[in-house]
């Protein structure tokens, strides 16, 4: 394991690493009080994540940011949900629930214990925007808001990595990618960075636990707090 | 002047408009024993600022980042102020001074109250890196760190501007452009942003105050609170 004084900065995905997207959009959508099977568009909005960044990743679209790619990708579902029959200023709003996503409950503390010994920036593939508002809603202290739309790369593409390290002025040896996914973190030592996997066992409902995984990177945590313990950022 | 309720964020020039640049270089020099000008040595640091960064506009030097045209001011300074003999270890020490700037005595609790009602951000020349170093150094709580280096274009070139604008997915006239220098409020007018003129007399020393303009901006404000109060955002 690198020794945690190698480290000068955190770069953290965010959706399902930081913030809890299928719980909130459920959540949001259930105070909507339309007869809707919310989870499950949940789930079909962000199945369309990958293939969507796909289209960007082969050059059939130029660069698009995540709100105009969620926004292609609930058009494609209106139908099959019932919810053609939403205003404009409705479907504006309920796209920009990725703007209001809500930190796991322990996010919000752990970053701040983490940030009192690290430099901590998003690297997320939402967009500046995005991530500002979301950090804004949800009491996130980052320091520096980075995302793929300052590379023009979607992750896992090295440009992504890179193009962070770069802007935080530091070789990848110094720069600590957080996620609960492993692709991102595969992606991340790929560059040189350092790893920490956190388990989010429930992003995909608590009905669908995930399991560790047998993969070891870095660091392995349980969640911010036992992170910022493991990095003696306490 | 146009309504406050018709702008979404606030982007901030930080040198001299933030942060008093001279006063902490003059007194961070004199803690180093070393019987030498530092008020020149400031005053001469940023002098060769412009000139720089015009070496980059032309093309005569690829991207640059502020960082780097700093360290090639002061190595060009270092025999006129007798400082050739400082180790490389003390010379990377000392051009991080601009990292270390401290803030105008307004602008913590000023940006603190902004912050309530729009999205703060920086829109600096300074580079990423030493933007975030400082906010972290000064206690400033930007909630997005925006910079020149996002665009490849040092301001006042437009692309500065629009760059940052674009970033924050906002059209100009909602963007409100806060700085002490009219050149960069006059370039951001130009784009269509909304502007703010901040009254920093002391930038150049107390002994050598600055009248107030005669060139009007949309608002114009004795510092950060008086800005916050205009703006309602107490």
């Amino acid at each position: 394991m690198p020794h945690p004084t190698s480290i000068r900065a955190l770069t953290f995905d965010v959706f399902g690493t930081v913030v809890d997207w299928r719980g909130t959009i459920i959540e949001e959508g259930n105070r909507w009080e339309i007869d809707l099977d919310w989870a499950g568009l949940a789930d079909a909005w962000r199945a369309g994540y990958q293939p969507a960044m796909a289209r960007v990743r082969s050059g059939e679209l130029g660069w698009t940011r995540i709100d105009d790619l969620h926004r292609m990708i609930l058009d494609d579902l209106l139908p099959d949900f019932g919810l053609t029959g939403l205003s404009e200023e409705k479907l504006v709003h309920l796209n920009r629930v990725w703007h209001r996503l809500r930190p796991w409950p322990d996010a919000v503390e752990g970053l701040t214990l983490l940030k009192q010994k690290y430099v901590i920036a998003t690297l997320s593939n939402g967009n500046v925007s995005l991530l500002t508002n979301m950090a804004k809603n949800g009491g996130l202290p980052w320091d520096c808001i980075l995302s793929a739309e300052l590379a023009h790369h979607y992750k896992p593409d090295p440009e992504a990595y890179l193009t962070a390290c770069r802007l935080l002025d530091l070789p990848p040896e110094q720069v600590l990618m957080v996620a609960a996914h492993e692709g991102d973190l595969r992606a991340a030592a790929g560059v040189g960075m350092r790893t920490a996997y956190v388990h989010r066992p429930h992003e995909y409902g608590s009905r669908n636990p995930k399991p560790w995984p047998d993969e070891k990177f870095d660091w392995m945590a349980k969640d911010f707090v036992d992170l910022a313990e493991q990095l003696r950022a306490m």
